[in-house]
């Protein structure tokens, strides 16, 4: 969509200072704003607009000398939002079940259900209300999704696992793929049923690509009001406690156990078959290998505390420095004794 | 599924010590069954079940004081087995191809196929006997799948690859996507026609996102028995050799030679064009970057034995007291040079 | 396929010298080559393909003495070319709109586009000419896929973002799912509405399970020419440069802008709200956790220059060694103090 200045002018009531033909197609913020976009700024981020690389700036009425094309309004955090609903159309889309969808026998559907085209419910599942599939979910047999809860297009959930209420499962997210169980004889592996399930309690939001293992016996539970980023791992049988934050690409190994409010950063890693604190931080890139205690703030692999991690980083640098030292010593004192 | 404790010990044929009318609605093992769990116990684990969140503990006859709600029965393990049968009822689906999938031109299909809606076979494929396929599989032109393999909801096995028999791709695995290969001229990157195939040899078990780029030319190979994690990276024209594990989020970057029975740690590295050799454990996290002998137990990045990478992280946090020391010895030294 | 070599001969104008009745079932270069395969060989590569495990090798006249089974012929480059064609049939497909296909309300459709069954075109959606949507590709309303670009199955495009010309996204790629943003108020963590989008320039390859999160506000933009392995996650409202490569598995986190020509190795991590110049290579596993200049070569986590992380590295090794050394040290000082 484009619009000039001028008519975005007239949309939100305001006065153009400067070049009112200037065609505007994106709004942005202050720091990603680029040559076709429009931003705004209210104290204190307006010295910053003014090197900004928008076309034009909206502003309070009452700034001067400002050096760029400006917009001035009212209330220009107000007019912005209004602006950011007509260059971004809402999605309308009736609540109904597509006559291209599938929906096998024996399912339970909710008030209000949205299936939209090519999106498969498997026989036995249960749908809430409000629940929205896009397209090219799959919801397999016995499986429950609860109410108000969204699955993205090419989500999976697997047979018997069980979706929360107001859960957000994005697009190519599995939810209840096997577990990684094999047993070993004469160097063959053979694959160990994994013949439990996958249980996300309420308001737990899952990422794109995310793979939430079934447990091989019993359940893998995400807490109520966990939230995860993209790509990240969890294996079979984990319990992962309520709100905590996982940040992309982490794996947490099977068995592990982790308490409420514990955030990974991203790319972390853990062992399996153990019991991580609850109230704790984990910085980018931590790997976990035992038990941990609640309440810590931890860094690099192995893990240790993050203050620690900064000071062995400090002394890193200066290794080959420490390397010449040590030379040095040795030549005096080899002096004095010969 | 929810049945009373007297329910079950009707169903089993047992004898309950404490509350019948506890309403059980899930079955786990000891370590990780909640609250409205039934668990089971034999020895030598009767001790650990005494103190378990199970609401109840199915046992042998003949175990006295158990301070929780038991169940006892003759044969704890056969009655669990009997019980999780109810608690996860069988997946009955017919095998037969859906009217609402696609099976385009040329198409040889074996003996007691399973096509589930929405999934599609595209033209000249060959899909072997009792080979299932879930609901958005891709299989592409010319592409094989051979007997008794299971490709799951989303997963995608693009044009002139093979499966094996007796496989399993998990949901949303890609098997041939494009290798990552490019010429750079003048900073500008042009792609290199990625036309070789993938061969998934028999007995390969392939995880929920694993992307299995095709080969240049030739073919990308996973060998007989291999078993993948999920989110795992193998790179264009990586041989895999047989019975490997390759634990979650590692990559095997492009043209790399693995041998049999090789296990990869979660989120191990390495770089391309590089042999590595048969039955070896490389750590999680293992960055390996040259060539590597058979039969090793490696850690750390760049990888070294995993004695002398233990030795070395030892080392790495007595750093902060090896600059104290460094530091006092020169002052000594100093003093007697003064 | 599998022809002997003697028809193959007959294809390419050739003479065989040894076994005519060999069966050749692949084409492979002489490292890829096995038992049943077919290679080719020109200096320098004469003395290496001596020892491959080719079945047979395609020579040029005039090598002598060649220890395997031969097949000559003028131009084994050109010869090659052609049998790769016979050996990997191209792919037919009619460039039309498959009936089983779902194209929503208000589409723009191009000339010559390709939409195959179960892909869905939402409403509002913009599609280029020649445009081609595999099985299961999902474009979301109001998103746009500029001319020729290719969408492989399973991938989805998520509402209002904006694919360029001549972009290909391979499957099970996921373009604009929500980024990663909360508020958090008594350790409860609350959706930021995620109301920007993402833009694909022209000629962008975005690799098998990327990710690549709409923005907060604004876009997240990937430059022109910008090529992305499998498995890469980047954050909401990056600005990513033009022609850069991003090899597997790296995250670049949210805000980050990267300029022109930049390569990450992979499993690279980048921290948020941060500046990488431009015209730089940051080789495998670095992890870069500040703003960084223009025209740099890195490694290490956290990231310093190459030259300072192989020095780094070569002392680390030396750890043990200088743990003793320092020892030695205060033990012969000690002796001249007492």
């Amino acid at each position: 969509m484009k619009k000039t200045l001028q008519e975005i002018a007239a949309i939100v009531g305001g006065r153009v200072a400067g070049d009112e033909a200037i065609e505007i197609d994106g709004l942005d913020n202050i720091a990603g704003a680029g040559a076709g976009d429009l931003t705004f700024a209210v104290e204190p981020h307006i010295e910053e607009a003014k090197t900004c690389k928008a076309a034009a700036v909206m502003l309070p009425e009452g700034i001067e000398d400002f050096p760029k094309t400006a917009l001035y309004v009212d209330d220009p955090r107000a007019a912005f939002a209004k602006l950011l609903e007509i260059f971004t159309p809402k999605l309308e889309r009736p609540a109904e079940v597509s006559a291209k969808a599938h929906v096998g026998k024996d399912v339970k559907l909710g008030q209000n259900v949205t299936i939209m085209p090519f999106a498969m419910v498997d026989d036995h599942a249960v749908i809430g209300d409000n629940v929205v599939l896009y397209p090219h979910t799959y919801i397999g047999q016995y499986a429950e999704i609860g109410d108000d809860s969204v699955i993205y297009s090419n989500a999976t959930v697997r047979e018997h696992c069980r979706v929360g209420k107001r859960c957000v499962v994005h697009s190519s997210a599995v939810i209840g793929s096997d577990g990684f169980g094999f047993t070993t004889k004469d160097g063959v592996h053979t694959k160990v049923p994994q013949v439990g399930i996958v249980v996300l309690e309420d308001d737990v939001e899952i990422g794109a690509h995310d793979g939430i293992d079934r447990a091989a016996m019993g359940a893998t539970v995400i807490g109520k009001g966990t939230k995860i980023d993209n790509l990240v791992h969890i294996g079979h049988n984990c319990k992962i406690g309520a709100n905590c934050l996982i940040v992309a690409q982490t794996g947490i190994s099977g068995s592990t156990t982790v308490g409420h409010n514990v955030t990974f950063g991203g790319q972390v890693g853990t062992v399996g078959h153990i019991n991580i604190g609850a109230n704790s931080v984990y910085a980018a890139r931590s790997g976990i290998i035992g038990d941990m205690p609640e309440g810590v703030f931890c860094a690099g692999f192995p893990v240790q505390s993050h203050t620690e991690w900064l000071r062995m980083q400090a002394a890193m640098k200066k290794l080959p420095e420490m390397r010449k030292k040590i030379s040095q010593l040795e030549k005096k004192l080899a002096k004095y004794e010969g």
